[in-house]
């Protein structure tokens, strides 16, 4: 039950008590930040980043940490997410192991780690959280919200419980909603790790810790989260050399099996495997629809209703970025986001990219998605200008 | 280690000993096939079916029995396979547990069940034994290979271990080698049952047995047997209700949870888990351009060579069928297979359907594929006329 914090991280303390939206409250939890670049006299130039499910706060190296971060060629001066001009803050999700509250953190009633103690997690929680971050460095209106991934449901959720929080947004590979296929795949990542008896429903340490279950649960991620295409080229049939096949029966032998267990042997010891089962069950929950069942006087769920509330409540200008190889969250959901949007007024566009990479393309294919945020964010105008 | 054959199996007794392709040989083993129709008196009305990983021969209800088969649908008097016209033939896959001999068959040598003891299985010792059935009834060359999945691999090494075993061929979902993506999946479901500490390096029984392991491998299958767009349509974000709601932490909650959970309770106690690995393994190791090394002169898989000598080697049409939605076998390996045999001289097809249900779609969308099967089989003349 350890949690993972970069140094030079800092904190903002959420209410206490915090009430989240499926019962239960936290008492003294905090969220976990970083933020590069100055914010202006008159607050407006200011960029929020909201993260996919494992990434921690660390997007870039900055003052406090000059260690490279998972966005490092996207953000810092001159960069797409240029710092010269921007006040970038980029927050740890609520319930993740990187500095925000999640269930590795001290249940400060018991003295012991949460573990399945953590109330139920949603992903408007973690919006919630993310809006008390942004208010507390007094922030009233963001220039831009970026979401990626699981940010991007993050970021969806901010909009509608927090209407004008922002007068533009990019949305990276995200979804309005959760679809089956990524539901089947995330459950099947948490039986992974429920079977593994040393998952002990939550209740493991260092010494008796899920490793197998969590090394197939990253195993599959990745496999989710990259592409065929890619793959083909990259891996084609090319086998492990002699001295690296595994000597025990149908042990690995092929480069792509050897790829993925060396992803797997990164993450597993650097990730709680609690705080991953709960941030994946909140991407199943998450429906943007829900939001609008009773201001669109609908009983069903209606993405569409939601988007246009976000977009009519001051949201101008919008871009949804997604891959034709994302098989996790495919193109046709950043799609429904654009669509969504500017059905109710958002000056909204559509960026379908021919990555390769699949789902994790915004991480690794900053040749495409650089220019595309970096010029989304150029031709924002002043706040004046836009509100105006 | 429990076998799982229909009423009405018949057998064919392999050469003892029986080489296999990697080493070792197989003593007393036996192939289970089944009939439809009636040989015609020049045996030039043979159609031979080979099935994707877990079929049994009873593709349709015959004579030996009346049940509805896997494929009942596609086979039978005035079906798209018409039985009144082709005298076909189904065999179970060498290795399987459906009654040709595999790891659960008993190990002549010991009287216990073969496990691990089983000698590497690849997708051409499968091909030479369904060969030697169609030898065994008396077929010198058959109209028709049809080959579904891993059953289109078997297809292929066939064609390639006896030219001119066949006159035409469809494969179905097919690939004339594994990639990595695909490669990656079954890894991953072999890890999860070589995880189960019951699957004790294939020595398990009834009463030890890895059902979670199985369990996951098949869920895992299933998700990449079906497709998104299939399911989005099909069970959307509904709920189970209350009363299915399972009462564990982190248990299902969504109706495509339950559907994976079904599908996998229904298979795990009706497959050997051995015979799932080893077949599992055959498929990954499966690359028809290793035929052509010699042959043409390269060192490398000259997958495309080894298609052109089949057709050259008297092919004379075929047609190669996929979806746009299969994840696991990608409609561009069709299309290989194709192009590959057209280069050769074959009078060669590639027919891309829109079916939604992704690489099982053989199995389901009839109207889609009885429609393309049974055209090819209506518009093959009579032998002479063929091959003349």
């Amino acid at each position: 039950m350890t949690e993972f914090i970069p140094p030079g991280t800092r904190y903002v303390d959420l209410p206490s008590p915090f009430p989240m939206k499926r019962g239960g409250a936290l008492d003294g939890a905090r969220m976990a930040y970083e933020t590069w670049g100055t914010l202006d006299a008159d607050h407006g130039n200011a960029v929020l980043i909201l993260t996919g499910l494992s990434p921690n706060a660390h997007a870039a190296a900055n003052a406090g940490n000059p260690e490279p971060g998972w966005w490092e060629a996207m953000l810092g001066p001159g960069k797409p997410i240029d710092t010269d001009r921007w006040f970038v803050v980029c927050v740890n999700a609520l319930g993740s192991c990187k500095g925000s509250t999640g269930p590795a953190s001290t249940h400060p009633a018991t003295g012991h780690p949460y573990g399945l103690d953590f109330p139920a997690l949603s992903v408007e929680d973690g919006a919630v959280a993310a809006a008390h971050v942004v208010a507390s460095l007094g922030i009233e209106r963001l220039a831009c919200v970026i979401g990626n991934s699981m940010g991007g449901m993050v970021a969806l959720a901010l909009l509608a419980a927090r209407p004008g929080i922002a007068r533009s947004h990019i949305n990276i590979s995200g979804a309005a909603r959760a679809l089956p296929f990524s539901i089947a795949i995330r459950s099947l990542q948490r039986e992974s790790i429920r079977l593994d008896p040393a998952w002990n429903e939550g209740r493991y340490d260092d010494a008796h810790y899920p490793e197998s279950g969590m090394r197939m649960a990253r195993k599959l991620g990745v496999i989710t989260y990259r592409s065929a295409l890619e793959w083909d080229g990259r891996f084609g049939r090319v086998r492990l050399d002699s001295d690296r096949v595994e000597d025990e029966p149908f042990g690995l032998e092929f480069e792509v099996e050897s790829y993925l267990e060396a992803h797997a042997r990164r993450f597993v010891r650097q990730f709680d495997p609690n705080s991953y089962m709960y941030l994946s069950r909140s991407m199943d929950w998450f429906d943007l629809g829900e939001h609008c069942t009773t201001r669109c006087g609908n009983h069903d769920s209606d993405v569409r209703g939601a988007l246009a509330a976000i977009a009519g409540a001051g949201l101008g200008q919008a871009l949804s970025i997604g891959v034709h190889t994302d098989i996790l969250f495919p193109l046709q959901q950043q799609e429904e986001i654009a669509e969504g949007l500017r059905a109710g007024g958002c000056d909204a566009d559509f960026l379908p990219l021919p990555s390769p990479q699949g789902h994790d393309a915004f991480l690794v294919d900053i040749e495409r998605f650089g220019p595309a945020v970096g010029g989304f964010l150029a031709r924002l105008g002043p706040p004046a200008q836009l509100d105006g």
